[in-house]
């Protein structure tokens, strides 16, 4: 249960995309799972609280990952040299195919549960397979974990090898409410959330089926948008009616406009599918590494940030190599600056602060009021210790901040607090 | 002193950029600091060398980075928001200036020299500073890493900073002769390489003198060309003259031609100039981090490797945030994917095999015979334990050096062998 405590550090969060708050040797202050403020002399009124002093140490808000495949996560760094379609088939369905068995799930899994537990992660949007009960095994490691999560069982009736397939609309959606009573009450950090996969393995029957199971449960969605321009052409095909993939979702009413939707990637977006984002208030996953893995582009974030839509970033393990979202912010920055450099000048590169923010705040909006420290905010914490990233001069905490960002590693997490509960 | 050993292991290593040589559970002879080849099964002739067998872990060639900065590693990952002439000014040169004091040139150099030594790298070419005394502090050290070095007391007399620049193209000149008559015969594993920094800071009357000088002491020489274009509009108003910047260095007789020359980026040549490179044999120092952290741009490798020019990688620490050749194995291919997606869809991306022979062999032909097990190569070994690293499934040889590649760090190196000595 969340406690009422007090830690004391060097804390920084996002007020917004631009306004970094830094505060040295200050008081961050956790009352029934919330933040009540961030203070530099302790309020008298929280005295009583106990306090745990971490020194020297940085502590920031949790961070969010918006899109990642858990079962990926075993061939993370695997056939790299591969385009998004190719990649699926050699190596993404045969992989995911493996869930079948739910020993392998659990084996495969637990692996990836370990490995979130120890990152700076405390909020993920995740895709599990197509598969019930491997569905089930990973949302039980991950209630476990003690990291709130929103899990997918993946639907996916069309254009799939035999082995990945269900057998008819009908099918996909009888299992999806067969997971959805299963799990019914089950967990405490764990959600459901809708997944088709994607546009092109989703009849327009299974779409519409799905949209009833949403609007029965009141789930939240999440998908692809906008990958890679093979992809965009296919689903032209497949839906000759739509104004632009967005559009195919939103014809279903799975695409924002009530619905909390988030769509991972977008990075070639019509102007017309950037307007429905916003007007529909459909959150971005950006995810940077995996754009570039995949050799499917640079997603215009910096468009995104200035029409007022919500963004936050994504791992998409495997189509990135791993699970860390402090990497995700570099890699943010990084591909921005290419993009800047070599596709539109006026698109100024992401800042440090804004990478920072997109990974916290950006993100952590998904799941309410998450991702800073300001009051009111439920308190997802992790304790930065950078003591073994030697340096000669003095450092002031933004500089501490944006070297741990593009140096550090799991290694320096030294502690994880999830809306007020310790996860170590 | 480099002796007569057997590793077993499963070796891998590159003969040329597409072809990755993998056999498991192999023999890697060292006779005399040399291999004497890799094999299946052990030759008796060798059957009385004393062997290590490292069971399941991986044994590839020493990586090579061919440019980076010693005195920018206490700044790694620090104002990675500015670019190239703007970093210069506010970052790189003020840290630079310190390295005037000793002790703190100690401090700073020890951090990195420790780094080094724990890292995968064999043989580096390395930027000191233009001080004398703390250049061979870093000498001294690097030297005592048991990695093979070459090392260059920066030369600068002109568009400097106050702070940081040299009297005159005279002193300048002096005081390089002095470095090199101090540290003649004082090591083993350490050579000094000519390091005008690069064409704007460097005075003609300075280059005339720097050609006298690598001519008396037939020293290797590298600098940097072609990163930026600012940087290349403004060496064309310095030398207006040439007829592209290499052509200013080629002017003095520092660019390749009967002089061994390493240029780090080259990232937006001109036609004339890589043919000029690869007439006069220059080596290109491929730095992909650093061209997309200062906002650069992505150098045509492929065009390098199709015209045979010689390449390697280079981490341009500070441009780059880290001493990981492995990470600018995947960086490499990363920006290679989006250059090819943004850019120019007839330059095809890296392959792995390619990006693993440039971090090996392609930059190990600087040292000479360096980056690969063929017969007659120099000894230069590492272990690579990737069992921390968990999947649930197996995974051939090729899987997991890619694997290595893209996701592990200084942990999961457990041995380094540099011309048949072991350094740990």
């Amino acid at each position: 249960m969340a406690e009422n405590f007090v830690l004391k550090g060097n804390i920084c969060y996002s007020q917004d995309a631009q306004t970094l708050v830094t505060v040295e040797q200050g008081y961050l202050v956790c009352l029934d799972g919330r933040s009540a403020g961030v203070y530099r002399e302790l309020p008298q009124e929280y005295a009583s609280f106990p306090l745990t002093d971490y020194g020297d140490r940085m502590i920031v808000p949790g961070l969010v990952d918006l899109h990642l495949h858990a079962p990926q996560y075993s061939f993370r760094g695997l056939g790299m040299d591969l385009e998004l379609l190719e990649w699926l088939n050699t190596r993404t369905f045969p992989e995911e195919a493996k869930y079948r068995d739910t020993e392998y799930a659990k084996k495969a899994y637990s692996i990836f549960a370990d490995n979130m537990k120890r990152s700076a992660t405390t909020r993920a949007c995740i895709f599990a397979t197509l598969h019930r009960e491997a569905t089930e095994v990973l949302m039980d490691l991950m209630e476990e974990s003690g990291l709130k999560t929103m899990i997918g069982k993946v639907n996916m009736d069309r254009n799939s090898p035999d082995f990945l397939i269900e057998d008819s609309a009908e099918a996909s959606a009888e299992e999806t409410v067969r997971w959805l009573e299963e799990i019914s009450g089950r967990y405490r950090n764990t959600e459901p959330i809708l997944t088709p996969r994607f546009i092109p393995t989703c009849s327009d029957e299974l779409m519409e089926r799905l949209k009833e199971i949403q609007t029965r449960y009141g789930l939240a969605m999440q998908s692809h948008l906008s990958e890679n321009q093979g992809e965009i052409a296919w689903v032209k095909e497949l839906c000759p009616w739509s104004g632009f993939y967005g559009d195919a979702y939103d014809h279903f009413g799975l695409f924002g406009n009530g619905v909390r939707t988030i769509m991972a990637h977008c990075v070639w977006p019509p102007e017309e599918e950037v307007a429905r984002m916003r007007d529909n208030g459909v959150f971005v996953a950006h995810c940077p590494q995996s754009n570039t893995n995949l050799s499917s582009g640079i997603a215009p974030v910096r468009t995104y940030l200035d029409e007022g839509i919500q963004v936050g970033l994504g791992t998409d393990v495997a189509g990135g190599v791993g699970e860390s979202i402090f990497r995700a912010m570099a890699d943010a920055i990084q591909v921005s600056k290419l993009r800047w450099r070599l596709v539109d000048e006026s698109l100024k590169p992401l800042t440090v602060e804004e990478a920072f923010y997109l990974g916290t705040k950006g993100g952590g909006a998904f799941f309410g009021k998450t991702g800073s420290f300001e009051q009111g905010y439920e308190l997802d914490a992790v304790v930065l210790n950078d003591e073994s990233l030697r340096h000669p001069q003095p450092l002031d905490l933004k500089d501490r901040l944006e070297r741990f960002i593009y140096i550090s590693d799991e290694r320096h997490i030294d502690a994880k607090y999830v809306a007020g509960c310790q996860v170590f």
